[in-house]
């Protein structure tokens, strides 16, 4: 193991993001492996928030909206969350959540192909992501049909003269697959539809290029590898090019052009902001906005290389450990195939996760048999990700993960 | 004017509320008239983040959507909010905005009546509220219609036959008007519609009775009187005798029965929780209900005697102050006819606002005439309201108001 050990510390010390981790708080003695589900505190957020509440609230009550720019919020922290998926300024905004925008972007989609019918997305894809393509559906005032792509199967298959939108997860939720964004988006626009990403799973993980790629619509949210705090507000993205026929039905007066004139009729904004809905959710907002300045100065390509390297370390480390013993892998294998994440499968993933967790190690488990490990790469280090592989190849012995004693000695519960 | 000083003393000494005020903290020097807009500060706010941040987010990272009842905010929050409108547990959540959950609403009630095709509003309504109107129509999947009800006449007149919802603001936002929640209510049953209501500028200033009044749908915001926050999330009540059947299009993961089942298909809860949708936005909320803990142990039939109080103090002074020069009043003159607000009308509001607002008396302007004043009574006393009568009828001198000069006396700007 010296020679293995000797490695981790040889990665780490060469990690052009280790000063990262100091932009974060991290409780002793636990490594976080679920920052794809809640990104971990950002050090100054408490400071920030209290300047938000005290300062912003507190002294200069209703005049903050302008004065404090709460106002201009949703499309300031827009342009940088742009800055990290390619898209320049001006066409995103931060508002609502990640399933409103996604509502908002399918049906400005739909509205842009009014003589297609389908939507292809696929089955194995988040389910908050089908459920609220039913309410589009449901909503669009025409015939339409989804068409799922079953599992394993390539989206570009589905896709001919019938389809208006496809719609897809970049990285997927449950084993991080990750597609390949710009080719995808180049099979719809051949086909004659539009391409619709959600980027929750890749945002703050991977480099994206929406731009670049031509994407037409995009959402996400900014409380997994964006640290933005539970719950915090979500992105949409629409290119340039649609922003002005761009239509939905969520008409809300931040979304007018002029939301102060009190007209009588629904006007939209020229720009992104006719993708706001009601009032921003201002305090969350200052969390999301301390999640989005832990990436200041940081590559994208150094994000992505470190994730690629922490994510092979723990697959081969606990390959290396567990020997015959060790859990398929339900991740690609190839680092390039996959996100910020390592899957596993095991029919007691569950107990297993528990177990680890009981060890301090966060991972989470996603039914029936996934245990899921994402690796954050601002604040995690490679001896993180061995130690973490050393914790899971030891809760994968039926004595530990079955024996109710371990429940006791419990530093995390 | 010591008669009348007297009596502004005696007032504030027999004020049953006057220990709600150091629930607040209000900048000093400051007659703060703009909580019909942004509430001001709960003490305790800062402290109850502080805690969210550091201890639910920073030490209990994920666990906390179990561990710290994130999960269950939404519902606990809406049962308090239940409490003061007049709603019995289940049937109130938190969430959203009141634009996103008017849209619910009014999806709801014109889904359990199929077969009409008019929603009555009226045209002085909220003007975010005719907005989302439009977006509501055009994805309801069958053909519908808005009849506006003009200003000044009653809302009953417009209901017949073809009616499938009455969509009313209980007090309106620009003059203050009240309207009669119940018997409203009960002519649109009579006409065989839904009365759906916005509470945005009566939950937190007036009692309000939802159950007893047989109320079918109501949303409000908690960012005003209820003291939560700048953009702070809304609410929506749904009558538990349509949770089985009221259907909406925003389709979400939160308002799924089982949402960590991922089963495929969307399946609403059978309870009120079906009106949510995405992810809660945690840290928002955690604020509203610190705004919410002001109201604790608060009679809401005290807050609406003194909000009478405060307001007819307030139209008195003025009148008496300024004689023939008195503005003319906007809203109605018997206080169980108006919310607690006061709106009176100039031409030169805006400018007469502002000089008030140099002298430390924040009130607020709404295009084109009226100058608009909020008196919450949880942390406004009788002698601001005497003060705030003095320095309007200072301000509604045109050397006052003109008088560039007076930017430079500014004491609050």
């Amino acid at each position: 193991m010296s020679s293995h050990d000797a490695e981790v510390r040889r990665r780490d010390a060469a990690d052009p993001l280790a000063p990262a981790r100091a932009r974060f708080r991290i409780p002793d003695g636990r490594i976080y492996l679920d920052g794809n589900s809640l990104g971990a505190l950002p050090a100054e957020a408490g400071a920030r928030m209290t300047a938000a509440i005290e300062r912003e609230w507190g002294d200069g009550l209703v005049a903050s909206w302008n004065d404090a720019g709460w106002y201009e919020l949703p499309l300031a922290l827009g342009d940088r969350v742009g800055g990290l998926v390619g898209a320049a300024a001006g066409q995103v905004a931060v508002c609502d959540t990640t399933t409103l925008n996604l509502f908002k972007a399918l049906h400005a989609a739909l509205g842009l192909r009014p003589e297609r019918r389908v939507v292809v997305m696929e089955e194995a894809d988040f389910p908050a992501n089908l459920y609220i393509a039913e309410g589009v559906l449901g909503s669009a005032g025409r015939p339409l049909e989804r068409r799922l792509v079953p599992r394993g199967e390539d989206p570009a298959g589905a896709l001919d003269e019938t389809v208006a939108v496809l719609a897809l997860s970049h990285v997927n939720y449950r084993g991080g697959a990750r597609h390949d964004l710009e080719a995808l988006t180049r099979a719809a626009h051949q086909a004659g539809a539009l391409a619709v990403w959600d980027l929750c799973h890749s945002a703050g993980a991977l480099p994206v290029e929406l731009d670049a790629a031509g994407a037409d619509f995009a959402v996400g949210c900014t409380y997994k590898y964006l640290n933005g705090g539970p719950g915090a507000p979500a992105w949409i993205y629409a290119a340039r090019r649609h922003l002005a026929d761009a239509r939905q039905p969520l008409t809300g007066w931040m979304g007018h052009g002029a939301p102060f004139e009190f007209e009588p009729g629904y006007r939209p904004d020229p720009g992104i902001r006719r993708f706001l809905c009601g009032t921003p959710h201002i305090l969350s907002m200052r969390a999301a906005e301390a999640g989005l300045a832990t990436f200041e100065g940081v590559s994208m390509r150094e994000v992505e290389a470190k994730a690629a390297s922490l994510t092979s370390l723990f697959i081969e480390r606990v390959e290396d450990l567990a020997g015959a013993d060790a859990p398929p892998l339900v991740s690609p294998r190839a680092p390039e195939r996959r996100g910020a994440q390592v899957s596993f499968a095991h029919d007691d993933g569950y107990a297993v996760v528990q177990a680890m967790i009981r060890r301090g190690v966060v991972g989470d488990f996603r039914a029936p048999d996934v245990m899921r490990f994402g690796f954050a790469p601002l604040y995690l280090t490679h001896s993180d990700a061995a130690r973490a592989a050393e914790v899971l190849v030891e809760c994968l012995d039926p004595a530990v993960w079955r024996d109710p004693r371990h429940a006791r000695h419990a530093t995390v519960t």
